[in-house]
Parts: C-alpha cells; sequence; structure tokens
C-alpha cells in the first residue's frame, strides 16, 4: 500500500509510523482515537484523485482529513475494524492543497483549495474591505475544506448564515476517483440537482472537496459593538432575546451564556460581571450606533457596549473555561426552534441532575444553537457512562422540543446511528439511498454520517 | 385511473376533461403543450403521499404543478409517449395546499403549504415589519412548492440569496409515496445530508414538496431606493457595475438593460430616458441615505434615485414589452461570472446576427444572470428554428465563460439533456445515481432535470 501511494504522492507524504494526532481530532478530549493504515498528503487535486481510484479500485477506506478541529470524531478513521475498508483505511490529509488560486476582490470572490485555513480567507477578505462570516472556533487551524465538510457555522451565522451560503462551487473527488467540478464563480446557477449543497454537510462519505468558490461581501459599514446584558434567570434572558427580535435590528450574532458557564467562564469576563447575573446575552451591532442603541434597548437598562476583541477573545475561551472546571466535558450542539431554547437550556441542567452530572450551555442563542455540555473528571469512567446515557436523553429532548441533534458538529464517529432519533424511516431511506449512489462501495469515512 | 384517484382525492378535485392550462406553463409562448391522463386537486399533505403511492404501485408518471409560471416547460407533463410513464400520467397540481400553517412573526419565521402564492408569503410579512425577500416575476401566481422546485431567484437575490436561502425545512412526499419532513423551524441542522437543498431546485424530479418552513428577517431600516443611470455603451455600464461593487455598498438589486431592451421597453420608462441611452443599470439601496449616495457616486454623475413602486412596476413588464415589440420571443437565462457580463452581453446580440435574428438581454447583473432573448414572429417556423439553433450557441457561450445554461428557470422540458454541455461525465453521473436513488423506476417528472 505504502509504496503505491509514495508512487502518486511522493514517498515523503506517504506518513509511514503516522503520529497519533493524524488519526484523532478534538474528540480527542472524548478518548476517540482511530487507526489508519497509512496516511497520505497529497500536492493537488489530481493527486487526490489518483489516491481515492487507487483506494476505491483496492477496497481501502479513505478518510478525509482537514485541520482536526471537529468535536464528532469526522475526521477520525474508525476505530473499529469492521467499519474499515476490507484492504485497510487511508487518511487524506488536505494540508498541501493550501493555494489561493485566485482572488477577486472587486468580484467579491475567491478560489481557495481544501486546505487554506478558514483564518487566511477571513485575513485577506478582511485586508481588501470584504468579509468572510463563517466563524466556527480554532479558525487559524480549521481548514476551508472542512468547513465545507461539516457545514461550519460560528457566531455570526445567525445574520449570515453557515459555510453553504458562501460556497457558490466547488472542485471534489467522486467514487471511483473522478475529479469533478459543480458550480464555480457563477453566483447563481439551477442547471443541476444542487450537489454543491450535498457536499457541504456530508463529512467526507459522498467525495472529498479540493477546492471551492467563495462568495465574499463588503465589510460592514460600521464597526462591530457586541452588546452584553445579564439577567437573573434563564427566563428573562430568553425574553430579552425575543424582545431584540422584535426591535428591528438584525444582530450579526445572538450569544447566550447560561448561569453554570458562567460559573466557569465568568470571572475572567472583561471588566467584571454584575453580581447575580445567571445568564449573559451577547447581541453584536454591526450596522452603526443606531443599531447599537436599538440593541440597548431591547436588551434592558443594564446592556452596555463591549470592546469586541476582548469581548470576542474572551467568548472563544468559554469552552476551554467549562472544560477546567473539573477537567474535562462532554459537549453536545444540539438545535432547537428558538421559541424553545429556554426549554433546552433549562433541560439541559435537569438531565445533568438525573445523572449525577453537573452540566450547563452556552452557544449561539439566536439560532437556538445550544453547546448543552456535562463537567467531568478525566479518569472517571464511571461518570463518563453516565455522561453518555444523559447526552442519549439530550438527544430525545431535541428531537421533542422539534430540533436537531446537531447544529453545528455534526455526525461523527461519535454520533453514529443518532439520526434515526430525528429522521423518521422514509427520510432514512433517502438518506442511505444517496449514500449509496455516491459511494457504492461505502469506502467514503465509513462509519460518518450514517443513519 | 380516474376512479381510483377520486377515491383518494374526492370526485371533484379530479379534472377528467382537463382545460389546457392544467398541462402547459409559461412555456406555452414556445408552443410547448403536454399531455396528461388526468389532473388531481389534493387537499393536503396525506393525499398529495397517497397519490404518489398509487402512482408509483402502477408506473404512472407523477408531474407535480405549481403556479404553472416557469419558463422551462418544468410543470408540463412530458409531450411525447415515450416520457410517460409506461401507465400514462397524473398531474399533480398543490392549488388546494394553500393553508398558512403557523406564522411567528416575533420568531422571524412561517410554514406555509406548498400552493401559497409567493405573494401572499411576501405580503404577510410585510404586514408585520418582516421581509421574504425571494421575488421571481409573477409572485401573485406563483406558488411557494414552485419557487422551491426551482430554486427560485429575482432580482432581490443579489442581495439577499436564492430561495434556498430562506426555506429552514420541508415536508416532501418521496417514492413512493412516503410523506416525510427533514429540517424544520430550527435554523441550523447538520444531523442528516442537505434533503432540504437537494430537493430545492430539483424541479419535481426527487418528489413533492408539501409545505415548508420559511425563514424571514425585519424589513430593512430604510425604504429601498432604486437608482438608475443610463450608459452610451455595454462596457461603460459594466464598469459602472464593477465600481458600484467597490463602493462599499451591497445593494439589494444590480439590474441591466441593453440597448435592444430599451428598445423595446425604454418609452414607457417612468419619466422617460436620456437620449443616446444604450444600456441602463438599475441598483437599489435600502440601507438608507448615505448608502443611495454612495450608489449614485459610484453609478456617475447622471444616476438618479426613483420612486420604487413605478421603477418596479417598469421593470417587471420588460419581458412583455420584449415580446410584444414582434409579436414573440425566445428568451433564455444563462449565468456567467461577473467580469464575464459584458461579453455575454455582447455575444447574445452577436449570436442573433448569425442567425439572423434580432437579439437584446436584461437581467441580473449582479448575479451575471442575463435573460438573453432572441424576438420572434409568431408563426414564422423557420425562424423560430434559427432561434432554436441560436440557443445553443447561447449555452456553449454560457458555458465557454465559465458560466451556466441556466442561472433562474431551470432544466425543464425545453431544456433537457443540455446538463451535459456544462456538467463533466463524472458530476452527470452522480447526478444520474442521485435521481436513481430517489426515483429509482423514473416517475416523478419524467424528462426534467435530465442531463
Amino acid at each position: 500500500m505504502r509504496s503505491d501511494l509514495a508512487r502518486i504522492v511522493g514517498e515523503q507524504y506517504v506518513l509511514r509510523d503516522a503520529a497519533a494526532e493524524w488519526t484523532q481530532d478534538a474528540s480527542i478530549a472524548m478518548g476517540l482515537r482511530g487507526h489508519a493504515d497509512a496516511v497520505v498528503l497529497p500536492g493537488d487535486a489530481q493527486e487526490v484523485a489518483a489516491v481515492v481510484a487507487w483506494c476505491y479500485q483496492r477496497g481501502v477506506a479513505i478518510v478525509p482529513r482537514g485541520g482536526g478541529t471537529g468535536y464528532s470524531g469526522g475526521a477520525v478513521p474508525a476505530p473499529v475494524p469492521a467499519m474499515a475498508g476490507p484492504e485497510g483505511t487511508v487518511v487524506v490529509a488536505l494540508d498541501r492543497l493550501d493555494r489561493i488560486r485566485s482572488f477577486d476582490p472587486g468580484l467579491w470572490r475567491m478560489e481557495v483549495e481544501a486546505g487554506v485555513t478558514t483564518q487566511t480567507v477571513a485575513r485577506r477578505a478582511r485586508e481588501n474591505g470584504l468579509l468572510f462570516p463563517v466563524d466556527p472556533g480554532a479558525a487559524e487551524q480549521s481548514q476551508i475544506g472542512g468547513n465545507i465538510a461539516t457545514n461550519a457555522g460560528g457566531p455570526h451565522c445567525f445574520k449570515y448564515g453557515v459555510t453553504r451560503a458562501w460556497v457558490t462551487g466547488v472542485e471534489a473527488v467522486l467514487a471511483p476517483g473522478e475529479l469533478v467540478r459543480v458550480g464555480g464563480p457563477t453566483r447563481k446557477d439551477v442547471a443541476g440537482y444542487d450537489l454543491v449543497g450535498l457536499l457541504c454537510g456530508s463529512e467526507g462519505t459522498l467525495g472529498i472537496v479540493t477546492s471551492a468558490w467563495l462568495r465574499l461581501i463588503p465589510a460592514p459599514p460600521a464597526a462591530p459593538v457586541p452588546v452584553v446584558a445579564a439577567y437573573p434567570t434563564v427566563d428573562a434572558g430568553c425574553a430579552a432575546i425575543e424582545a431584540v427580535l422584535a426591535c428591528g435590528v438584525i444582530p450579526a450574532t445572538i450569544e447566550y451564556l447560561d448561569a453554570g458557564a458562567l460559573a466557569a467562564a465568568g470571572p475572567a469576563f472583561p471588566g467584571g460581571l454584575p453580581a447575580g447575573a445567571q445568564f449573559l446575552v451577547i447581541c453584536e451591532a454591526d450596522g452603526g450606533a443606531e443599531e447599537v442603541k436599538e440593541l440597548i434597548e431591547a436588551m434592558g437598562l443594564d446592556a452596555r457596549a463591549h470592546e469586541p476583541r476582548e469581548l470576542w477573545r474572551w467568548r472563544d475561551g468559554v469552552g476551554i473555561a467549562v472544560a477546567a472546571a473539573q477537567g474535562g466535558k462532554l459537549s453536545e450542539d444540539i438545535g432547537v426552534p428558538l421559541d424553545r431554547l429556554a426549554e433546552g437550556i433549562v433541560g439541559t441542567v435537569e438531565i445533568g441532575l438525573r445523572h449525577g452530572l453537573d452540566a450547563c450551555s452556552w452557544g449561539h442563542a439566536g439560532d437556538g444553537n445550544l453547546h448543552s455540555t456535562f463537567l467531568l473528571t478525566p479518569g472517571d469512567h464511571a461518570q463518563l457512562a453516565r455522561a453518555e446515557a444523559a447526552t442519549e436523553e439530550l438527544f430525545d429532548l431535541a428531537v421533542s422540543l422539534g430540533g436537531t441533534i446537531s447544529g453545528e458538529h455534526g455526525l461523527g464517529w461519535l454520533k453514529r446511528g443518532q439520526l434515526a432519533k430525528q429522521w423518521a424511516p422514509g427520510a432514512l431511506a433517502a438518506h442511505r439511498a444517496i449514500k449509496g449512489a455516491l459511494d457504492p462501495a461505502g469506502l467514503f469515512n465509513p462509519g460518518k454520517k450514517a443513519p
């Protein structure tokens, strides 16, 4: 296997004794490790196609890999032999596909290879007065290919939409090793089925995206101003969120933290939090002073504008602060309709209580997207088992509220089989039929996104 | 057939001698008429599912039908027996699914059945201070189900995106007659493959959408102001469009008309056009006076703000005015990258010249979406044949410019087989595989969206 692959990508790009980091992602915090027979780093799209063709001919599973920042094990090769290909597993890391193929600021567009980091795209856009609004965590490490594979979100997706909204075309390798292009720099295209959308969020189970045409927009006319207010209860906070929705402004973000998240992350809040804060709402206005004023009015008299860099640096650290509380955490990303947000937040804590676990949540309130989290002590296996049982209840809660088991992270290895909680048999059958149609041998990222 | 179907939907909703209008759409202007063995009007989603199940069991083709305003024959049953089902064809008209199932203005969302008109959604939103920005032509007749089936656009999609961006979930009937729900009121969901997106723009070839969850946003803070400027040449007009893109504003629309379109529609322009106008650009600002000022500066000193209602009423009539010039027209909707817009516009006229046809174009400049049009004299069959040959060249031009053969109208009966101009064999194979996976018997809208 390795010598054949070396003939395609060059010997130095087949990692013989691949370090563990190539077979894990951010889900290593949950202890998930995969197994691969080889890790290859193709240098361009043609090499990706050749590697896929080689694997597909021989029954070797193909696990595409971006920045490895995913939380659900989407980039982790299946840890059990039954889910590997009949002839093994190859990790295909896109790191070397890191070229910006074209950038036309005046036309609001950029074509980038899959391995370009999210931050690079955002920075190049910003330097030219433009905005690429997709902002999942770990932007300096996450790659556009992974953003597309997971249809990544982030705080600013409330106003601007998730990754799919910013991709007008992709180049991708489909089974059995065909390099195809669908869409491109053209902004509208209804000639064929929406293959671009289908690949977005497919977690590498239908093919490998090797480059993408991205749409950009002019940077907002005003500097973004986060407005923050604290509330004594979940209900008061959620009522404030609904008041924001009624005020006529489209906030760039509507974020929240509940009492448990504040207990962990609150002490580091820039300038300190008011005493008695049990729920925090962060809305950002990027349309000027009038919008800031209207947000403050809607959020209540204690709402205050904040310096954005400081505020977002703090916000980016919330997950780490929560994990630090007891040393570990099991964090999910359920989504619920906005009017069920309070039930999702309170329900998370109640589920934790029933299982003897400290629980909290924070996240993208405007999108109804909760990072529901159970705190863990590393090495406590009984506690971990309770947390896994609690997670099942959490998914049931999300579905019973009319929501989703995953608003952002996707169904990697950790959530395999869970889609059946949410989709009826007829929809699951369609899901399976699509997988079978585009990956008849079942070699693209086995076990992921599996109903 | 008719008595069986009457048992499902009620006798009065099986049209025995269905008038011709049920088997044609706006493509009747091209003379396209279809044939159906029955037209049924189910009363709810369950009846749609029962009709589909009945047809699917018996090898009867199913042609879903919305408002019948499409230009490419997407709702027209195949006019040739070879493309009907082995046991005939049933048109399933969604007109009676006209309920607004829920509307929560405070949560920016609405659930509507497929037969609700686009205008009804837009009006209900507007009455509540909200915006549903999708605005294809014929909004008073076109239905949301059809908008989804074609992933409809319109002038304001430049800023706000096409239909797909506004649909968070659908209820749909899939083969062999399963009523499923995918997505819902939750704004973010990456649990499964993007079936919502796949159904959007699938033109009824993968299933029938029976209702949809729509996303809305607060109406823009300022009343929309269209800014119009005339230019002496295509190049000068396209340069102005690029200047608009560079000015920092995101216009709600960027429309254009070329000299031929102006010759037909210009005389009715509100207030008259400046002498020598050979190219018109219409940009709309909906963000306040500062935006209007910046647009005027970017478009040049002659640019003027207009009263929106009057301007858009005129703009809506452009297609009719062009058709009236010689009595008929063959109008396409190619899309090109924005930097190739001038080539698309000039190329349209040149292709017409080569075939002895008057040609012109107008459309959604910002999206690179041209309504390239050949003028026709009704009854002149030789001329029509020349126009059809010219259209083939037009599609070649769009593809050679890196664009698409359809930016808006889709590949109904009139464009069947054309996707092969644009997609490589590997992508076409994926397209066919998806169709085969979701419609194994090939009974959903045969001949449409076919590569």
